[in-house]
This record gives structure tokens, C-alpha cells and sequence, in this order.
């Protein structure tokens, strides 16, 4: 076979090859030809000439049999994370809040369903919850994920809603879609959002937005704690006002810099 | 045009996608069309064909003119750092060594020519030196480059030397390859490196190895310092040991999941 099929301008190449490097996990760090070619949904032949051109571009190594994803594939991702610039825009404005409130604090945007994380300041007190930049987390059941669904536009927001099904994560998770509405609602007037446990139990989050010259929030900033140290008053006294500060700092600084 | 053209078993369309991922960066976070198709040196169509199917796929996003990543791209990257799963393995062990040392440390691998950081655990001490996961650093001027530069085959790292050419980064980089020839030697025989000032005034830093089940060098673990505030001496009477033993619960942790 020498010639690729595509649908008009469609690549269906670069399509199935991103999602042959998708494919590989925490759960699955090798794959075969075969349990690739079933993973994705595609057939052997093609998985072997994605594998074997991404073998040859260096994204993916092989014993022979199984093969698992290089170093390099975080070449892609960094192409994002340094467009974005947030560890020298966002860096020391994170770190002046993490010392301030002595939590750990975190940026993410949206990728529905999910939020994403793209900065992280971690305290030196251990979270139960090790979050790197690039983990995922559902949208609906964290403080930040809140903050960015208030954003949308109604159409987007709803057509997301309708889908939803929401996982009974701790005994405090909202799970109905209604009350969600109404929560995403108030999240939406009030300009923050308070997660209390509803992801894990003893975690307590806040989060605000980070916004555009138009005023859309493009990511959120959270502060996160321990629910045994931090009070959800506490949050809302000591930890809200400093994050809003430090949230405003941002968003005029990737304004200016003509990244958001 | 409806078939893509590719040489034997070799996705042209695929390499080229992924090149036009790699066109974005902090210098240019957004491009149009003709940008990316001179970046990557392809045809403002295949160019026009690429960024209409990554944006379709949600990777990139366009105001009509521009086109920029989004938070998708971070997939990617994501799937390799977690099916290396070093978050949940290395990261105790980390924010232990970090708290033992109060230096800051690091996991890289190597991605010839550059070292890629791959898990961080930064102390509050803010460093002048801001790297997140997914950053790039040459391999030749940093500890952890020298330490994996030291575990290449005898062939692998004389081609490498051989198209090197060392910038001076500080007055103290070695630029030389032969005495860079020397000091990886050296590197190899004492089973750690120091690298002194050479990458930034200012800043030290000492690597070890973390190997896999045969003994080879597969990433190297770092903890780096303010010059000011950290001797070599010190790195080497107080913080070698830890990291030696810090390296070597990563290593047996990470052969024991099968992840290296």
C-alpha cells in the first residue's frame, strides 16, 4: 500500500497516529502490534506502519514485540506548555500565592470533559492527591473545572450537561445535573467556586478565573488543602481574597503578552 | 487531492502533523497558515490540509487567521509521562529527598541532544532556573545529561560529540569536546556528576543514575543548588548519599511496576 485514504482535507494518518500514542497509559506502558491495532480501532497492517513511522521519527521504541512511547513525545505537549508560557508568566505570581496561603496552587484549562492541569506549585506538606501538569480530572466535580463550565456559553455548557453522568466519587459528590446546573449557576454570580470533598474526601479546593481581554475565562486558578487544616471559612477569608489578587496579576500579564 | 503520498511504510502525513505541532513554541504561540507551512518546510495546502484535521481533532484552534495549540496537545505528552508512571513511584521518594537535602530535584531522560525533564520537585526556595516537566536542556552542559551521556554505547556517544558543538553558556562551561570526552569518562567511572556553574552562574548540580534491571542508565535523578548557599563540597559530603539512595528506591521501584 502506498497511497494513504483521506476524506477530502481530512488526514486520517496524522488522526489514528495521535491516537496510537493515546493509546498508551499508566495501565498500558507497552502494547503490542495486535493490542494496539485493538486499542484504536484499526487494523494490524495500519498500526504496524503508525508504529514503525513512529519508531523511525523517535516517539516510540520497541524490543521487537512491545513497544512503548519516548521521551520525546513530551516534545508535543511542551509545544503547548511553552505557547503558553505560563512557568515565567504565571510562575512567580504562583509561588507568591503558594507562600501567602500556604497551599498548593495550580492552573488549568479546559478540555471537556475534562480540565487539564498546565502549572502546578506545590507546598512541601504532602497532598494525597500528586497532581502533575497534563493530568486530567472530570470538570464537573473540581473547583476549577466549575469555574471554566460557568464560562461557557449557555448552548456549550448545556449540550455537556446533557451528556453527563456523573460519578458518586465521596459520599459528598453532587451527582444530580440539575443541582449541577444550579451550581455552575451560582459559581458563574458569585466569580469563584468552593469544592468541599466532592473529588476526595479531605480535600477542599477554590478556584477563580483567569480571563481575556474580553473578560472570558480562559483557565482557573485553584488554591487546594487539607480539609483537617483548612475550614471551607477559611478558604473563603483568608485564602479568596489573595487568589483573586493573584489570578488578576496573571491574566493582565498573558494579556499584555499576547498569550490569552 | 484525496490520497496522501507516502514512501513504503512511512506516514509522511503523520511526521509532517507532528512537525506542525513542534512549529509552536514560546517565541510563537500563534501562526498562520504560510507561517507553519515555511516552519515546517511543506506546501501552504499540506500545511492548510494538517491544521484543518488537527483543529477538526481539537489540538489546535484558529481565530479565522491564527492558529494555536490547545490544551489537547497536552494528551500527548500525558500518555507518556504516565504510562512511566513516575509521579505515583518516584514522587515520595522525591519530596523525601527533597526535604532530607532542602535542595530541589529532578528526573530527566535523555532525548539525544537534550536532557527531558520528566518529574520535579521544586523546594520553596525560588531558583533562577524555572524548569517544568517536558523542558529541554543540551545534554553536555547538565548533570543528568553527563550522567545518561556516560551510560551510551561507546558509538552512540562518540557520533553524538562528534556533531557537537558546545556553546559558552557561563565562563565556566566546558566548551572543549575532548575535556568533555574526559569529564563524561569521568562520570562514568565515579557513578555521579557535578556540575558546577557551567549551565548558569550561580547554580550547581550533582546526578546520578537510575537503572534498569540490566544496570543501564534508563533516566538520572539531580538535586541543584544556589551556588551561593551550596559548596560542591557539600553536594558531595550531603546530598551524594541521599541522592544515591533516593535514585536507587526509584530504580528498584520502577523495575518492580515494569515500567523500566
Amino acid at each position: 500500500m502506498s497511497a494513504e485514504p483521506s476524506t477530502g482535507t481530512f488526514l486520517q494518518g496524522l488522526e489514528r497516529g495521535l491516537a496510537v500514542i493515546r493509546a498508551f497509559s499508566a495501565e498500558t506502558p507497552s502494547l503490542t502490534l495486535s493490542e494496539v491495532a485493538r486499542g484504536v480501532g484499526i487494523t494490524p497492517a495500519t498500526a504496524r506502519r503508525i508504529l514503525l513511522t513512529l519508531e523511525e521519527l523517535g516517539y516510540v521504541r520497541s524490543d521487537g514485540r512491545r513497544f512503548s512511547l519516548t521521551p520525546r513525545v513530551l516534545a508535543l505537549g511542551w509545544a503547548y506548555l511553552s505557547s503558553l508560557d505560563l512557568g515565567d508568566i504565571a510562575g512567580p505570581f504562583m509561588e507568591d500565592l503558594s507562600a501567602k496561603t500556604r497551599e498548593s496552587c495550580s492552573i488549568a484549562t479546559l478540555d471537556l470533559p475534562d480540565v487539564v492541569y498546565v502549572a502546578r506549585v506545590p507546598t512541601s506538606r504532602i497532598m494525597t492527591v500528586a497532581l502533575g501538569v497534563g493530568a486530567r480530572l472530570p470538570a464537573y466535580v473540581t473547583s476549577m473545572g466549575r469555574v471554566l463550565l460557568a464560562g461557557l456559553p449557555e448552548a456549550e455548557l448545556s449540550a455537556y450537561l446533557d451528556s453527563l453522568v456523573p460519578e458518586q466519587l465521596t459520599p459528598h459528590t453532587v451527582t444530580s445535573v440539575d443541582e449541577l446546573r444550579e451550581v455552575i449557576a451560582r459559581t458563574a454570580a458569585d466569580g469563584y467556586a468552593v469544592v468541599d470533598q466532592e473529588l476526595e474526601l479531605g480535600l477542599r479546593s477554590i478556584a477563580v478565573p483567569i480571563v481575556d481581554s474580553r473578560g472570558r475565562a480562559v483557565a482557573a486558578l485553584n488554591a487546594s488543602a487539607h480539609a483537617s487544616r483548612t475550614s471551607r471559612d477559611v478558604l473563603l477569608s483568608d485564602v479568596l481574597g489573595p487568589l483573586q489578587e493573584c489570578a488578576g496579576h496573571i491574566s493582565t500579564a498573558l494579556q499584555r503578552r499576547g498569550r490569552i
